[in-house]
């Protein structure tokens, strides 16, 4: 055996000879990024080699100075002795960036208000699937010796109505001590379903009708969200996010299909989702609400097809493989415990249902709170998350696709990206003169790295000045320490020189990272394009589009226009609406109304398979260009190119 | 700490100083009978001091000899530093006494045919409430591309009809593979609710219909008797049973509530029952079968509601404290792997819904096996078990109490008592002359003890051959080497002496003990007398009598109306029924229509408690004679004891 030793945590991991480094330090819990899980093609699972020797290959993410001061890939490497690594995790990444957010700022409130009113606005009502209700019983005697469970029942039945009324043995355990202690004076817990059946999750002493909290839950493949909610009040009292733990297994859902195929994959992918960020977000909530978890009684989660099979521990292997078939759809309540969730475990996880394999209970709770499904206009609506996924359609008919677009509009697979969290670089104006970037950055910290927004401004600006050409490729005539090329003879961009900013490493954009994002805004486009074009439609029809996603905030819409993300249409039909898979599953919480048009609506959803699609591929590659290969498609940015290249930027044809 | 080593298990415990030995004994899991759970009465704990010493008072079970020799009551001594003991449970007592019995007999046989003849002589069917379904489901296609779980329900209501069909998370996590493994051709097994609805529990690869099983499981407070069905076939296929390994804890209800309220108490009652005595009964039957446990789909339990209590891990103390309140009378169905129950994990179990909190389960079980509901003419129904209950009336009303009988009946409380298991004698005549006893022992082994039947028998015998009084006393005039007298002069008839059958010890019967059977028989009869007193009914209206319980199959119906535990009617009228308990398990679990009669009847029962009876404590002082008081009330034994009087023999007057 050999020893492995990580610093700086200093766990040091036995592995066998010939092992790879990465699955060593994923079986010692020391976290290594490994988006591309293993490709080699992301370069960031860099560690540096303190001690002893390991096989290797050369790499251009390593150049040769790095190579001499004995920086290897973690995913290309195998042991052969004792050695010693280290690790470059930022302290962020092992907390999973986890924060609790801020609610009072105009936005977020103008999202959450956005969301309730499609509840009000459509005559439905706020009541949520958990109720609790206060119970003054008869104490027994002699002569009315009945069991402490008929009792119960009894009493429910002539003051609630509910005839039949169940519960599970956990439930049946506390029931003596704690009707007693409280005096049959009790507060129950409950689930009804129809008007006569009801099941208690659970009791407690005295009347406590005034604490009951949900929580809603969106399990992103980059970023899990959640709000805590006051189900009594109709408040909601934190929200909180933090990076999917599953990251290190890889970026995309295709990564963790396959290494959930592996041996402990699917076990390890359902720990890290379960143990590693739900459970943390959730203990923090409540710590900071001064709430025992024992008082969340519900629970409603939305993610894509593959994020629900790994939360549920279900193999998503067919998922990958044609015909691409889910295990399910629409998941069964599922028991808190069952789960290890930290709630109450007695009480029943619902899981929004999703529409195929690759549109998911994400996309329903985006189409719920957008409102899509009430809207006598035309909406397209175009989640930015890991994948990219399209619904169009209004209250009468909606049909969806996905269109494979990658972990780039959350930073994934691009060198320098990142999630939009504290130190990304969102916004980015450059220079024309000088080729200088004006950076503003999350937080105002020190720059991290590039957020989806900041890539698209960045591409934006970069076709602007010159330092880019429509295929994405850079200028290299172009004379500006800047601009650079690697031993390979790959350009590169600086937006952050390390001494700028007194960072450890420069941030830069690669012609690898460019080509990366132009397939993924090519994915998104032709996506569109394609899912019109299947209804004999253009876009002309769209009276509106709502934007979701963990793309950040600051998004310009006129920007991701300029590269060809979003069609050049109206920029007033666009609408950014934040996290909407988050407010799906705040409704469904909220609203039994909700969860029950939004179960009838999901049934009615056409899905269009675009790999089968005819002329889907033609689209796509047409679409990997800047804007487009037919310009002709984007006249506002054809104008707008047109003027700048008179200022000198060379604009190439197809 | 205190090292405390028992021999010959070998096993070393570590104790604190002033631990009591049998608490240290439990704890390391070592057997130490203790039926009367410390309380010095039965004197079954004793083990003998090999090295060391210990903290210990004299008691009248323990002789002079033994004393001498190192021999101690467990409860009654204190560790105060290193000890060696010797412990001699048996071998038999270690492994609970299990064993599959012979089902090959007419009298079982018999037994079998008796109970399923209720089902078909009431016009109700064999089906259990498990189905199993062999499904050829259509494999998906680009163009059928449903989830797994859509198809499986989709096809289901094509094919059977169900139009909601559920299922839980350990069963959604096994569909994908084991559909994929199947070809699609898989069998399920369901259980129905109503027409529409249905739970999948299990699904296996191919056409497996033809194997699937059920338990049926009658829970003693002493013992404990399952049988395991084919129900595809309908078949018996084999039938166990073993002490209940709560005895260590007590031999009573009253014992085992005491111990639940103690620290891990209900915790280890729950231990014992399901890990110690059902689970390996159950593998040794699937073991003799050759059939997997997930095969078992079905299980119907009974027990008194205080083994119901402790079987499902729920706190029983209220049944003991006025005003006896059961934590429940029906419990919900509970889910084979929340009680860890060797079983296929996402079955349920069926519990038999209790009358009262001293008529439990086994007594409901008891009333649909032997058809008292059907029955046109009155039965009077006695389960002679380890409490006693009684049941009175036909198909248009049941009357039923608890009559506190204690342990007496399956060999509790008696010095050298056992229950009715192989080496237990179970009949007995005695010579009037030389008063040696002529015994039979179960499987013609060396005698062990006497067994419920056995001590009828002999009480019946002393009384007619003049060895005891009519109060039970001893005649200490005799000069016969089997009647002695102990130290504290208390009187004892030797049954059988260790040089005659090479055992180790003496077998006899004390006066304490034929006190405490006296008392088990007067409070059975008089209960029978209180329960048809509140009727304003006498013996004269009882048609048929059925005697239940595990008081062994020898029981002598003569004996036991000459020692007064039974009414002096018309010897013709009694019917030995066996383990009607286990039969009423058996039909619940062949068909639903019975379970659901008795679901029914069950409601309509009405219970007396007889500790509120007013007559009941005279009628119960007047039955502690042999064979009673009022010795009127037994006509045909007045005669018989006349006759035996006039050979010499002593009869006392009241």
């Amino acid at each position: 055996m050999i020893n492995v030793s990580f610093m700086p945590a200093n766990i040091i991991v036995k592995a066998e000879a010939g092992e790879n480094l990465i699955e060593v330090a994923r079986r010692g819990n020391v976290f290594i990024d490994a988006p591309c899980n293993g490709n080699l093609s992301c370069g960031k699972c860099k560690v540096k080699l303190l001690e002893g020797k390991v096989q290797t290959k050369n790499s251009h993410h390593i150049d040769d100075q790095e190579r001499k001061a004995g920086y290897i890939l973690a995913c290309n490497s195998q042991v052969i002795e004792d050695i010693k690594v280290e690790t470059f995790s930022s302290e962020e990444s092992n907390l999973n960036g986890m924060k609790i957010e801020d609610l009072s700022g105009p936005r977020d409130k103008a999202i959450f208000e956005r969301a309730k009113a499609q509840i009000l606005d459509n005559d439905m009502k706020f009541y949520s699937y958990v109720e609790k209700d206060y119970l003054e019983i008869d104490e027994p005697t002699l002569d009315d010796n009945i069991s402490d469970w008929d009792r119960i029942k009894r009493h429910i039945r002539n003051h609630l109505g509910y005839t039949k009324v169940f519960c599970r043995l956990p439930m049946l355990n506390k029931i003596p001590h704690l009707l007693r202690q409280g005096g049959f004076k009790v507060t129950i817990t409950h689930i009804p379903r129809g008007e006569d059946k009801t099941t208690i999750v659970n009791m407690e002493m005295g009347d406590t009708t005034d604490r009951l909290y949900g929580v809603a839950l969106d399990i992103g493949t980059t970023s899990v969200a959640a709000c805590l909610v006051d189900l009594h009040e109709g408040k909601l009292i934190a929200k909180a996010s933090a990076g999917n733990a599953q990251m290190k297994y890889g970026a995309d859902v295709i990564h963790r299909i396959i290494y959930a195929g592996k041996r402990d994959g699917l076990e390890r992918l359902n720990r890290a989702i379960v143990h590693e960020t739900i459970n943390p977000i959730l203990n923090k909530m409540y710590q900071d609400a001064n709430i025992n978890k024992n008082e969340v009684a519900a629970f409603v989660a939305a993610g894509n097809t593959t994020m629900a099979h790994l939360l549920l521990g279900v193999s998503p292997d067919y998922l990958r493989l044609e015909p691409y078939i889910p295990a399910f759809s629409k998941a069964p309540f599922i028991k808190a415990s069952e789960l290890q969730l930290e709630a109450n475990p007695e009480t029943f996880l619902y899981i929004l249902p999703s529409v195929a394999s690759y549109v998911g209970g994400d996309i329903t709770a985006g189409v719920l709170s957008s409102g899509i499904w009430t809207s006598e206009e035309n909406v397209l609506f175009i989640d930015l998350g890991t994948n990219g996924e399209i619904v169009f359609g209004n209250k009468d008919y909606m049909v969806t696709c996905a269109c494979s677009a990658g972990p780039a509009f959350e930073g994934g697979e691009i060198s320098c990206g990142m999630r939009a969290a504290s130190g990304a670089i969102d916004t980015i104006e450059i220079n024309s003169d000088t080729l200088k970037p004006k950076l503003s950055i999350i937080n105002d910290e020190k720059p991290k790295g590039i957020c989806g927004s900041g890539i698209i401004d960045l591409i934006a600006e970069m076709l602007k000045t010159g330092i880019v050409d429509r295929r994405g490729k850079i200028n290299k005539n172009i004379d500006n320490p800047r601009i650079r090329l690697d031993e390979y003879d790959i350009g590169e961009y600086v937006l952050a020189f390390k001494e700028e900013w007194n960072t450890e490493e420069d941030i830069t954009i690669t012609e690898i990272d460019i080509d990366n994002f132009i397939k993924a805004k090519g994915a998104v486009y032709s996506g569109v394009a394609s899912l019109l074009h299947s209804l004999g439609m253009d876009f002309d029809v769209i009276d509106k589009v709502y934007i979701a996603g963990g793309i950040g905030n600051s998004l310009s819409i006129e920007k991701s226009i300029e590269i060809g993300l979003f069609p050049d249409i109206e920029r007033a039909k666009f609408i950014y609406v934040g996290n909407s898979s988050l407010m799906g599953c705040y409704l469904t919480l909220m609203s039994e109304d909700a969860r029950r048009k939004m179960e009838a609506f999901s049934k009615e959803m056409t899905y269009i398979e675009l790999s089968n699609y005819p002329s889907y591929m033609d689209e796509f590659v047409s679409a990997c260009f800047l804007p487009h290969t037919d310009i002709q498609r984007f006249p506002t940015i054809q104008k707008l190119l047109e003027k700048d290249s008179h200022k000198g930027c060379i604009i190439h044809g197809h």
